[in-house]
């Protein structure tokens, strides 16, 4: 049993663990199809979109592609997916628009009210490979409050690179000890363990839609596993409110 | 007259801007006092500790010294002004705790209605040379909420070096002209105006105490002058429904 009392700050990873980008996607798809009149599979559409993200990052931290954000990759990645779905014409302007849903994703039915409780307690950040803006305008748009938003940008290498955690924990002031990297993908998890952090798993069985085969539990070394936020709220306020 | 509609983001400096260090150090100055039977003038140690700061910086600034946070720099100082002040023998967690004061400054009493105010039509991010650390810590005990903390330790170079404004406005995703810089201290607007930022003048007649000469009054080229948060949000708010 890890001791949680030493345990100062929340991480939080973002795509998928606190806001739901493939639900967001396919409805703004919809909108996006009848006012363009449009026919695609929308959920296809979001699905590539959000596959060429990895490779991209793996470049950038291998050192094949220099320093991009995520808004400038997902920008390349749509101009390949224009292509691939046949989608013509469309103007910088409202290119520039559909690039920027990434900033008005929606959060999961659980994250405000999770976050929020979470945050009375903990110094509550961000810890994403979004890049700053994309952060700061989704928690505007979204109505989440962090404490701090820390993003992959600040370091110019991605997650899961143990730089990132390490230099995250720095910036806040804390040992890598003393944070929790809160994330529902065993990966990320992995590369916050091994800076040092403590690690909770967070389920969402649908992040990848209803034939998700990945993430479905968490790694054997994960110190906390929860099935949302009001479940991880439970169990680490159960567990502080023991200590006082 | 400027054009306020192209301001999407508002940047705040934090010590003397938004907190009153010198009060804050004086009145916990004291309780100190009490506590280790010390006659100390704390008014004069408080300003004693600000004017270290400014020095420290400037030889981070010109390389003389390798990067320093604010938090290094502030218990450099302090460890000057213990032996300054004959204060002996203070254990290493009670300088540790002084030191953490400039993480625990209170706001003057206009700066959480009127950053709160503001927060609602633009987004509101701090730009300090205080750490992200401190920051965070800061805003979160004195119940500002930031939509992003921006600080000189993010690019370890301080204002008003106008690679912290320049870097600053590109983080949030804006062009320099789209962001307010607001501050108390004429030297610091004269940066942000070189980086291209438009800037606001907050009046701040005691922040260095009853006998303050400096920054009375805004330099000739400041876009908006005003005595307070309040005065300010009136001010651009004013403007903004003038457009809508």
């Amino acid at each position: 049993m890890i001791d949680l009392a030493q345990i100062k700050a929340l991480t939080f990873d973002i795509f998928g663990t606190v806001v739901d980008w493939r639900g967001t996607i396919i409805h703004a798809g919809q909108r996006w199809g009848q006012e363009y009149n449009l026919e695609i599979d929308w959920a296809a559409f979001a699905d590539a979109w959000r596959a060429g993200y990895e490779p991209a990052m793996a470049q950038v931290n291998s050192g094949a592609l220099p320093w991009t954000n995520i808004d400038a990759i997902h920008r390349m990645i749509l101009e390949n997916l224009l292509d691939e779905f046949n989608i013509r014409g469309l103007e910088e302007s409202t290119k520039a628009h559909w690039n920027r849903v990434w900033h008005r994703l929606n959060p999961w039915p659980d994250s405000l009210i999770g976050v929020a409780r979470l945050r009375q307690h903990y110094t509550v950040a961000s810890l994403s490979n979004g890049n700053v803006a994309l952060l700061t305008n989704m928690a505007k748009n979204a109505g989440l409050h962090w404490d701090c938003i820390l993003s992959a940008e600040l370091f110019k290498c991605y997650k899961p690179d143990i730089r990132v955690y390490q230099r995250a924990a720095a910036l806040l002031g804390l040992e890598p000890q003393q944070v929790m990297m809160i994330a529902a993908h065993n990966h990320d998890l992995a590369g916050a363990k091994a800076a040092g952090m403590h690690t909770a798993f967070i389920l969402r069985a649908n992040e990848y839609g209803p034939n998700q085969k990945t993430n479905l539990s968490a790694a054997a070394n994960t110190d906390i596993s929860a099935g949302n936020f009001s479940d991880l709220a439970d169990q680490l306020l159960y567990e502080k409110n023991k200590k006082a």
